[in-house]
């Protein structure tokens, strides 16, 4: 008969034992190559999509980003791509009060990292096919798509070095906390009620190698159900929100550290 | 401000509505072919994989199914493969006795069912490259690899029409009720603890076109975590369950209804 | 030191030997599911693409074709997808006078037919990522991409069974033979002259199971360069061919031979 | 009509126009990650794949490169993976007397490259999923599959900075000049005969920006033709080359450039 560890931590299919962790599994990607694009978009639009307790910040900025990730050390050294949708917010529990970006989608072109986001972070990932970034004269570009239909387009062009003011903002951005935010949630058997519902932050902690400063753009698709049918709704939300202004977008290379031992993954109240 | 509706049926991300339904949407996986090899194992060593109110069936059979899903509704008729491991299992609960077969592991090489399954269901559901299948000179054959590096063949060959007996027994079978099951196992925040753990069922309707009968054979690798770091173990375990006997092998065209209104997937206590 | 045999079919690299053909290694495809969409088009517009000795046929009709290829026997019984484009032409050479469909192009999802085809039969495939057909509600679909970037969709719908008249109608042109055209052109080292420079035509023998009629429809992508490098400006010739009349389209069924060994592919003269 | 410009450069389809190059498309390849595993092997069952005018080197070295080309200007910055294995030759013809590495085989895991590589330069590529490298603990791997089935594996480990010897070693080497060489081989309409066939050599330009030196390996399987129908023959043939000794392996970051002006890809007799 199998039983739990309740000092171990399991994922589906649990009943063959704990998560596999070698000793080579630390938190780290090593090889992170990003394009950062942020926008101001309409702030009441923005809080339609965030759920109670968290409010749109100051400045209603949606960040999309791609990342190209190899030499991740949990998956022995593979990689995979990712876009990420964000929202600057501002947090009000009854525990915490924080600010930081709330994770409205995650696309990721492995399903690895797709189970263990949802399941132990609660990062909304899904699926979709995302082109490793081409660069073509100064251009960079990369696009996703699910069923061989476009979900969105990404990128970023006329690089140049940042300004010492760029440099000492993105410094005390950092000081100020790292909170990616999302919410948790699973429900209950065959859909309905649920199972888990509870919001979550996940601090990373990021090295930069290199970092440029760009113009950057991201055009979404519109799309029907027989197109995409798990995700049209997604992206259609997303292609709603306007673009009041672009604000400078990044490409950088970089490692990440997804597990910093005194700053795990927690519930926020 | 976004709040769920207490009546839909919803995944992360939630904040964008429920899950999107088309009125075309049924349970239908309208083309399903599938190669099904069972065979006999240790029941000993297959209880180690059986959670507590589970023991091994009266005959400890072991059965490996390949499904090539075509047509399927509630993705716009597109598809998938799949290639499942159960054990045939008698479930003693406080409140529900049932016999059935448990999901040992389900690779499927496309991630939504991938998450619906794992979060709807309980089906311990995990990614990998599926090959169609192949068909040459009467040898049916599929394989399965994650990271470049396959997990296990499938072979089904010398196919003949089913006797009345066998067409008798299978009838039979399904009259005594279809009762897949599975264990709902969501740990907590950051992998410790567990949010959700329960046991699961949830039967599906089988029309069949075609059946031919015939021997089959699976063949599994022995991995390291550098060759396959989220799933080796899995794929160990499996390999390491001896075959005593391998029993006849079904290649099966027809059709699967996942959604039975009278008996929909439910917690079994 | 390496010879080639005189009797023996050799591709690069050739050096290992002779083409492998296993004894199981027939011409035949044995389960081809296929769309077959038919227009008319503007006979000017269409003639700058034939070369000389061709001329467009008395209707100026292009046929788009996608093709699900499973089991197929030179393959060891694995399939791929192809979205063929053709047109209906008179050739009026020296030698040989006869009518049949002109390859203008044909995409395929695997590169060892791509390599035969255009090496041993002149036929212009290139690769593209093509969708396994969808089929909901009675609508079939399927669609083509290359870097991410849609190149076109295909559609049929509104099926119903052929009438006697266009079982007919078929029959007859089937019986005036089948002759797929092409041209057979390899440059010069380096790309420019030429080292081969031929017509060809390579009858293959066709087995339908299940014929539907239906409507047809093919959406074409106007493309850049940054968009697919290689491919753009077939795309965009294709897409610039005006749609005069949409004709009857067909899902059709069947098995499909490559090799008949008293009509061979041969060079027209 | 369509017509050829003799100017220009063509390949199937040809009847669109020439090949479409972008003022952005230069010969280089800015971004090559490599692998290079060499090895001596022995010269007598080496020269059984030379072809007429070639002989094996003074050493029978065989060399097996892993490379992940990226920014490539050609594909408007996308890129591939190859897997190439070659010999080092002495060439002897009537005209030409040169020493290099004849290219006994080169896996891509995209078509295009496939295709310009074999018509314009004879290189005898052929397709194969090759997975990116994986970078764990110092160990560096790739391998290639097709239809689900291993190739070959290939590692570097143990790296370290090259010795001023071994940098002297390499730049003699390529003082010597660079003289890749191949047999570009066309056969005849159907596959008997020939169309083409004739020696080419095709130099590039290589800029390193970063080298280490380690301990390689390569591992082969061992296929039939219902694994791989279309090039198990040539994965056993190099499956069977003894690996006499291992020779200083190179982990490698550079630029190539394919496109030298004034050493264009040319026959060699």
């Amino acid at each position: 008969m199998f039983e739990l560890d309740p000092h171990s931590s399991y994922m589906m299919p649990a009943h063959f034992g704990p998560r596999p962790l070698s000793p080579k599994a630390s938190g780290w990607y090593r090889d992170v190559t990003s394009m950062v694009v942020p926008f101001i978009t309409d702030a009441k639009k923005l809080s339609a999509y965030l759920p109670r307790q968290f409010s749109v910040a100051e400045e209603a900025v949606v960040t999309v980003t791609y990342a190209c990730n190899r030499n991740i050390d949990w998956l022995a050294g593979h990689g995979y791509n990712l876009i990420a949708v964000s929202a600057a917010v501002d947090y009000a529990g009854e525990e915490d009060t924080l600010s930081g970006n709330y994770a409205l989608v995650m696309w990721e072109n492995l399903a690895d990292p797709i189970l263990t986001g949802r399941e132990l972070q609660g990062i909304p990932k899904i699926y979709a096919d995302i082109q490793d970034h081409s660069v073509i004269a100064g251009h960079w570009h990369s696009s996703a798509s699910h069923f061989g239909n476009k979900i969105l387009d990404i990128d970023v062009s006329d690089l140049r070095e940042p300004s010492p003011e760029e440099i000492q903002a993105y410094a005390d951005k950092t000081a100020r906390g790292d909170h990616p935010l999302a919410w948790r949630y699973f429900p209950g058997i065959s859909g309905f009620g649920h199972g888990v519902s509870e919001h979550t932050t996940f601090p990373s902690e990021n090295i930069l190698f290199e970092v440029q400063v760009g113009t950057g753009h991201v055009n979404w698709q519109q799309l029907i159900w027989e197109q995409n049918p798990t995700q049209f709704h997604i992206v259609n939300a997303l292609a709603g929100l306007p673009v009041l202004e672009w604000l400078p977008a990044i490409v950088a290379k970089g490692s990440t550290n997804l597990i910093i031992p005194e700053r795990l993954p927690r519930v926020i109240r």
